[in-house]
């Protein structure tokens, strides 16, 4: 959940880690032991310790955490694996980040750590004939595709952050995008990882028996710390077609997908926004979005065939209007893109709103969609807060987003009702996370979305591969002792 | 490697398990202690204890096992938990099976053991809203498509034993087949697992952080026993055309695919034959394949717009010409099938010529593969072994084979000369395995595909899930103390 921006409360809520670990905090001081060391081992310029630059990586695009006790910023594999054994002497968790664009949380300290930031190590080569790219994790999303054009390929997951974020951000997160209904997720574009262990250890894995790559993608930074990623790439589709539709009521635009993809359509984006996000959009940019619709879509299809795009597009447009739907066709690339600017904009628009929001980030399976919205709005409007709905309808994503001011409404609220809308995912069959990851805001909530012995059995994987509980704790598996101590302090 | 058929000598390559695991050998009574507690848990339907019947599931369809002490036929997951814990409390090793269709040996089991054939579990349901099904293991590969067909959908993974093989199994080896360089193997289409863990507690596992169900998928019952799996199904394309090509040379053939991709073709399938193995079918069926030629290559393109899917058909034909091929495009369906059946009966064409075979499955970068195919002919030549060379080229995969008669040549020189053509695909940048899985052929492999750290972090996560070692042991992962001990007694 939202941390106040201070350091105090939130130890509380630290995974159980060896005694070793708790250090005393240091007093903000250049001079603390882990800092010097690394000084000495690394170089000044690949290490941060002053407050003022501490500051800056306690917290996400949304979580706040604990001041960090150092920062490093690694050029090599060789820089983290030092970094590693520093902490581990010292005695201090590690905590890997990459732009700090995440939405759960997952690169925000949760107790005094070091924190290993990649954005410095952006190598990244292009080798058209495997149609791969091999990444270092400071690498920006946007990067790849941009290197890899030339060669007539492109790299396609894209979580709306990809101007900013990073490859190994995404990976932790396994960070999706509109493409993912179509293309997948990051996880799906991978075919090696180099990874450093909780030891130092330096590892090189494909995608074989028993899939290590597989569970460090998405894990957070909390079975090791990913140095390099060997990425798929793809040739992009040659033509792109783009349509708008609107609805007077959730379930027609739900009913609307269902039926456009049940008729062979499948869209490479397909973005729904409800009434609330619309009219935020529409106060922000006034781009003429239809304020009384209850749900807008966004559709793109794609392929190499125009006849096909236009033809699967057309499928779209028959099922929208079928579900009484008023649907419009871009004309032409500079349309489309004027259409998707709502899409793109939903982020400004909501901090315009209130200080503070949480992203909600659930999957429920296509068909329960208009049931899943209609009950979390429900829950918005009873809850007093303000809420909106979006997310990549076609794959049943949705973020249900609560707008806050943590000044004059209750944190605490806002976890509960965030809490209650994971647990409508849960009973329409859905799951916690799509593409944000579990971190700290959704790690309360694993208790509900598995059984104790599954549990069990997440913690015994993170012990064989993090024995002591250095790597990132307080992340994804809530604590095995008190899973409801978070809520008390809030 | 092939095993004699009897059970002594591999007695000496079981993984280290607890000593409590390995008992004193029953003399093959059907009244050990085992079956009886089974026999009185299940009833007699579903125990199988006399010599006779326990003698069948000692094998796979190439690798040799140790007879089993007792094999259960499960109906339930219920049935799976009590026979999971009937083996704990006596100590006995567990090995899961299905069809025993594979092809490394991941369902022979390696020391007296508990077998749990799948067999039985075959429900299926097909939710075509959610375009999923929902499978027991025991469910034919095949089955799946054909509940799903007539709501329009299918199941893309398609190993050559899909006729036989079952879920549960591909799921084990995280099978492939042709159709995965376009659409990919069994576990991308995995969006659920249920599974019975070592010491018998049952899980239900999406693939969320820690991807638990991920690291089940071609794990080969090592981790635990899968019992249930949700697969997702796709609408099939509307249109598909076959094309075969042959050439002088091999380089000429990876060079015509590699065109061919470059050029914007993605075919649904491409596959490769070496001469030996044209000549192998051509032998068996007299099906006028070019006798002469060092490459035949076999290519759909398919697609839901005609003219697309002979577009790209086009495209693979002009760089057939272009590098030098000769090509014949399948005038209708009929041809087509007349086409692929060269490719179905490369197995009975193999299995006249010896009595047994190695089957290889590297996976090499596809620029790699001339230089490959030709070294691993090189080192076929040099042995005085039979060998053949085929597989999907399109995604790199390669099945080079290795006939034998082990009445009268060594399989210590056969496994010598799989073990030389494992290191030609890792010089290449390649992998151990593409469809097959890892099982008891190539696991003394391991350590030159994976350094000691990562051997390590293996078999920490293995350990994390099965702390007594008492899941198919002797799989995966080479003795980590003598890890050339197998080779000295073949």
């Amino acid at each position: 959940m939202p941390r106040p921006p201070t350091d105090g409360p939130v130890e509380k809520q630290a995974l159980t880690t060896t005694s070793e670990a708790r250090k005393p905090r240091s007093d903000g001081s250049p001079t603390n032991a882990l800092a010097a060391d690394l000084t000495r081992q690394l170089g000044p310029r690949k290490v941060l310790h002053q407050l003022s630059e501490r500051l800056n990586y306690r917290y996400d695009a949304i979580q706040f955490g604990v001041t960090p006790l150092a920062v490093v910023l690694p050029e090599s594999t060789a820089d983290v694996v030092a970094a590693v054994k520093a902490a581990r002497a010292a005695g201090v968790p590690v905590v890997g980040r990459g732009a700090g664009s995440g939405l759960s949380g997952g690169s925000a300290p949760m107790q005094e750590a070091l924190v290993i930031a990649f954005t410095r190590m952006t190598a990244l080569q292009v080798f058209p004939e495997r149609r791969e790219a091999v990444a270092q994790p400071g690498v920006i999303t946007l990067k790849v595709t941009e290197a890899a054009r030339p060669h007539g390929l492109i790299y396609p997951p894209d979580p709306a952050s990809f101007r900013t974020s990073t490859i190994g951000g995404n990976l932790a997160e396994n960070a999706g995008g509109p493409m993912c209904l179509k293309y997948g997720v990051t996880g799906d574009y991978v075919t090696a990882l180099e990874f450093v262990d909780a030891a130092g250890d330096v590892h090189r894995v494909t995608r074989d028996a028993y899939d290590l790559a597989g569970l460090l993608i998405g894990s957070e930074g909390t079975l090791g710390l990913i140095t390099e990623a060997t990425l798929r790439l793809i040739p992009p589709a040659k033509f792109t077609r783009t349509l708008m539709a609107h609805f007077a009521e959730v379930g027609q635009a739900a009913e609307a997908v269902s039926a456009a993809i049940a008729a062979g359509a499948v869209p490479a984006k397909l973005e729904f926004m409800d009434r609330a996000c619309t009219n935020a959009i529409e106060d922000y940019l006034h781009l003429g979005l239809p304020r009384d619709a209850e749900a807008v879509i966004l559709v793109d299809t794609d392929g190499n065939d125009l006849d096909t795009v236009t033809g699967e597009l057309a499928l779209v447009e028959q099922a929208c209007a079928a579900a009484g739907g008023v649907t419009r066709l871009a004309r032409d690339p500079a349309e489309a893109d004027a259409l998707w600017q709502a899409r793109r904009s939903i982020s400004p628009a909501l901090g315009r709103i209130r200080p503070q929001r949480m992203n909600e980030d659930i999957v429920v399976p296509r068909s329960a969609l208009p049931d899943v919205v209609r009950e979390i709005r429900a829950l918005g409007d009873a809850s007093g807060f303000h809420l909106v709905q979006f997310g990549h309808i076609g794959d049943g994503n949705l973020h249900p987003n609560i707008m806050f001011d943590p000044r004059t409404e209750s944190p605490q609220a806002v976890h509960d009702l965030a809490h209650r809308i994971a647990l409508v995912a849960l009973r329409h069959g859905g799951v916690l996370s799509g593409e944000h990851g579990i971190g700290t805001m959704k790690r309360d909530f694993m208790t509900d979305a598995l059984d104790p012995a599954t549990l069990d059995a997440l913690r015994d994987v993170k012990r064989a591969l993090d024995p002591a509980g250095t790597l990132n704790p307080g992340k994804i598996l809530p604590d095995p002792q008190t899973p409801e101590a978070p809520h008390a302090h809030p």
